[in-house]
């Protein structure tokens, strides 16, 4: 299809030039041009395809940037960003140096708040709203668009509770698709649902109950309805809620009819929906699948053996035990500190619970680790998918924090493997029990051995707490590393010049560290290179400084990982150069020899 | 009052054999003992005085300790204390080798789950009930005991959102006092009035939306009623929900009028409630009050000022803003994720927000901090009040992982003041602009300059970024100490033999840290000692560790602070003489001379 009026939207001050029966047009083109441009360059399909209508009724009723518009997650911008300024660089979208697949403030003044973690819209345009209002202003509109996944997640609660004792000018707008990235859960998710069947006669009185003025449920892929419906909202004062009623991956058969695999498909073909299959022959598995065939291995064999995942079945790949072992695994919704409590409670009473949370998101649990979990020993098995560099989905969801942050509490166990076997080995070993809570950190994407199932399944090893191991012997300089980037210094140690000169340890026990063998390797080596995929400051690294101050240790040590600065998005190798922990730059650190 | 029946009741198993008629006046026995211990042992009064009719209910009731009992917080749960063996050693409560003011697992049986922070309840008792259905018991019942402060955190709503969607044996007892520690705010406490009041025609669906059996509002003092409500709940399976009303204070007349003073009263008269005052002449400040005071000295001049506290507004002394400055200082409840998101979007719009938060409560919301506010270098001051080791709360509460936990994220500048000049400075520096997020982190208690307000109100310094200072000048060691920590350093070096060898360099920028300094001082000293009142792992010691890395030094540097153990209750001088940075350790270690 030709674009006939899209081409000529720069920003919405051209969308606001447009008649209201235009926009049904712009509607078509905008979605067509998003499938254009996702099917070749990648990202998330589904949650923009949803909002295609919301987002032009919003631009066109409101006098955006003027009037502040923060949308939750930001999975669904897609369609708000090429409004806005950035229809020709779309197609940079996720890549190093372009867009970000996220609204970001520091990429356009229509993006009033960064996101990328649910749940904080309500929040950030509450405290703009008040903000306003001190500032004299009392017509500007704050508007929050969140979806039925995300508003079940506290944080929500928390926004909704304080905006519906003020008179802040906020619009929450609740777009009801059922679905995150996994189809939401939870009692809301229930009772919304009752709401839109007509089946419930209180009407949606649970948000009214917090004093908003509640309107909906409607149709979000009515055009004339929204608008007309947002025209009315604009002249309402305080707090005010839509409720809209959407489908997501509108417009493509196959994203509606298979939602979660649309979320983000990969290429794809524009016109058919089919998507371009890779060949997974002789490929590594993903770590992600490591973990959810283990653990069903493990669980059908213990019938202690819970399974918690806050909103990621497909993603943790704990949907395999979810839908084998249904009454042992749970997705308990956008909700990490309850997911960790809920951990808590469950093994106080002697269940092995694995509750995997990918890193980034841990971070929103961190004082349940520390009070419910570290503090009374409780022996919760903590699995962190996208521990490290996470790639193209950027500073929002990198894992880098994560040893940093789990290293000052007390109890812990912190383990990053090395590989498929050790992860799968040291879910085995977790399970036998450890009398410590453990975090066990593993990447975004595939192994490094491609025979990984049928070398290793039922053939579980022990791994000995603790222990680190040494993979290659030197003489000059010793490398520590900790987790999969140990493998970038393998490959590096085999391409580089004087790869005689440097041994190799394997520090998969972050925590606590191997004495004995930093023993060995501090009187043995000058030089000491520990590298992690995680932050500098207070990592492994730093944990490594405090061994040998307390040691009295002199030799040279130098950390790589990851520097005291935002990563933005980019290929993981992309980012791993800017963080010199590539192999490219380790065979150069190698090569030089020592100090 | 002789006691009669209560000296009777070693545990729950006592309390059952007495008749349904004679609990009056266990109830009566138990508060006068409460009293009597609390007004000359000190510790939280109000709380538990609200719920003896509750606990000697709840015990009497259900079989405790097979049917599992959860005390949201713990404030309110020295009734239970008393009536599960623990009579006998209550006097010993919050005191170091005693007994601890909080719920704790290693401490009885009846303690199911540990409790300090609030809004974790439900989700452990939900733990708890699923872990029981898996076993095959389907009888027993996990019994979550809420107030209506806590229910409003967004933890606890995600617990309800769980709960909701399954058959498990959860009984939340919603307590509603109106107050936490001060009283209740937010939209969900207008609506448990209105339902209260019987102002709510639509009865209390909120509740009833998320598919809980519900029962109440009654009242809680009325035995009779609590133990038939109590005794029909037990019988009916799957989630459930009873709103009871209680006083807090109940029984103790100015306990009941002055509910905030009589949460944790100190010592008082036991007969007349009356409240023995300390003489404050000649004390110095407390440190909440510094800031308390300062804010709004500086808020009256800047009206960009905005104060936020999540439900401390007695706790931090924002009080006195909210008091003078009602529009521009407010107190969000228990919602500590929501206060820095509401901090952040406040910020986007040019306002300059302080945002006080226990440093412990901080933990809460770690990932708004990251991914709200750092990452979006929006300059939202943290003021983190009781941080470092806080005495008589104990494990649950010391804000000792702050240092270590922010000091990983970019963007962040740490500020620990030295004293009460200090931390008025940098409030009033803050505000000038910094351009990047600041966390100030201030202890619990006084400070150190009995003459403080008339020495500097008005007098406001700006401080230098990142700027550390010499207080003391040395020959071998150097000390290097941040925060009032540091105040036990200047007394020891006072007091100790060989002060003339020692240095004391005042690091109050934690990040970023002081690189010429330090370099003149790593230059100029063979030692180096570091102290803290933080954890050693990843804390200040580690900043200077990675320093002296990144540089090459090699000089011996001793890192001071919390050891990797969760510290009990005691007075801070007894935890410190534990941690080894009380004053006399300090003159020991500096008294050996260089090492």
């Amino acid at each position: 299809m030709k674009s006939d009026l899209l081409s000529n939207i720069y920003n919405p001050t051209d969308l606001r030039l447009l008649k209201e029966e235009q926009l049904a047009q712009v509607a078509q083109e905008l979605r067509q041009f998003i499938i254009d441009v996702v099917s070749v360059k990648e990202g998330h399909l589904g949650a923009s395809l949803g909002v295609i209508e919301l987002t032009i009724a919003l631009h066109y009723v409101f006098n955006t940037p003027d009037d502040l518009l923060v949308w939750d997650v930001g999975h669904q911008a897609y369609g708000h960003k090429i409004l806005t300024e950035r229809r020709e660089i779309f197609h940079t979208n996720r890549q190093i140096d372009g867009i970000s697949g996220f609204p970001k403030r520091s990429e356009s003044i229509y993006d009033t708040f960064g996101v990328g973690h649910s749940s904080t819209s309500i929040s950030a345009a509450l405290g703009m709203a008040i903000a306003s209002k001190l500032k004299g202003d009392f017509d500007k509109e704050h508007i929050a668009v969140i979806g039925d996944a995300s508003i079940a997640s506290g944080m929500a609660f928390e926004g909704l509770n304080h905006a519906g004792v003020t008179d802040a000018n906020v619009l929450v707008i609740l777009n009801d698709n059922a679905i995150g990235i996994d189809p939401s859960v939870g009692a809301l998710k229930q009772y919304l649902t009752s709401v839109k069947n007509g089946k419930n006669p209180r009407q949606n009185n649970i948000i009214k109950s917090l004093n908003f003025d509640y309107s909906g449920p409607i149709d979000g892929h009515d055009l004339p309805k929204l608008i007309k419906e947002l025209k009315r909202l604009k002249k309402i004062k305080g707090p005010k809620f839509l409720h809209i009623v959407t489908t997501k991956g509108k417009g493509l058969l196959q994203a509606e009819e298979n939602q979660v695999k649309y979320h983000a498909p990969g290429k794809f073909d524009a016109s058919t929906g089919e998507i371009h299959l890779k060949s997974e022959e002789n490929l590594p598995p993903k770590y992600q699948d490591v973990f959810g065939l283990t653990i069903l291995d493990l669980a059908k064999k213990n019938e202690k053996i819970i399974g918690i995942t806050p909103a990621m079945p497909s993603g943790s790949s704990l949907k395999f035990m979810m839908d084998e072992l249904p009454d042992r695994a749970f997705d308990v919704g956008i909700a990490e500190q309850h997911a960790v409590t809920l951990a808590a409670g469950m093994a106080t009473q002697g269940m092995i619970v694995y509750c995997n949370i990918y890193s980034t998101f841990l971070q929103r649990a961190y004082d349940q680790v520390i009070h419910d979990v570290a503090l009374q020993n409780l022996p919760v098995i903590f699995c962190l998918d996208r521990a490290g560099l996470v790639g193209e989905d950027g500073a929002t969801h990198h894992g880098v924090f994560d040893i940093a942050y789990l290293r000052s509490i007390p109890n812990m166990i912190i383990y990053a493997p090395l590989n498929e076997i050790e992860l799968q080995n040291i879910l085995y070993t977790a399970q036998l029990g450890l009398d410590h809570p453990i975090a066990i950190r593993y990447p975004r994407g595939r192994g490094v051995l491609p025979n990984w199932e049928v070398e290793n399944f039922g053939h579980y090893k022990k791994i000995n707490l603790g222990e680190a191991k040494c993979l290659k012997d030197g003489t000059e300089v010793a490398v520590l590393s900790t987790g999969t980037i140990g493998n970038n210094v393998i490959e590096a140690l085999k391409e580089c010049a004087h790869s005689d000169e440097t041994a190799h340890y394997n520090f998969s026990f972050i925590k606590p560290l191997d004495i004995n063998t930093l023993t060995t390797i501090f009187k043995t080596f000058k030089n000491i290179i520990t590298i992690e995929d995680g932050v500098k400051n207070g990592g492994f690294g730093s944990a490594v400084l405090e061994f040998a101050a307390a040691n009295n240790f002199k030799n040279s040590i130098e950390i790589l990982g990851v520097p005291d600065q935002f990563m933005e998005h980019g290929t993981v190798n992309q980012l791993q150069q800017l963080c010199k922990i590539d192999v490219k730059n380790l065979i150069n650190l190698f090569s030089n020899g020592s100090k």
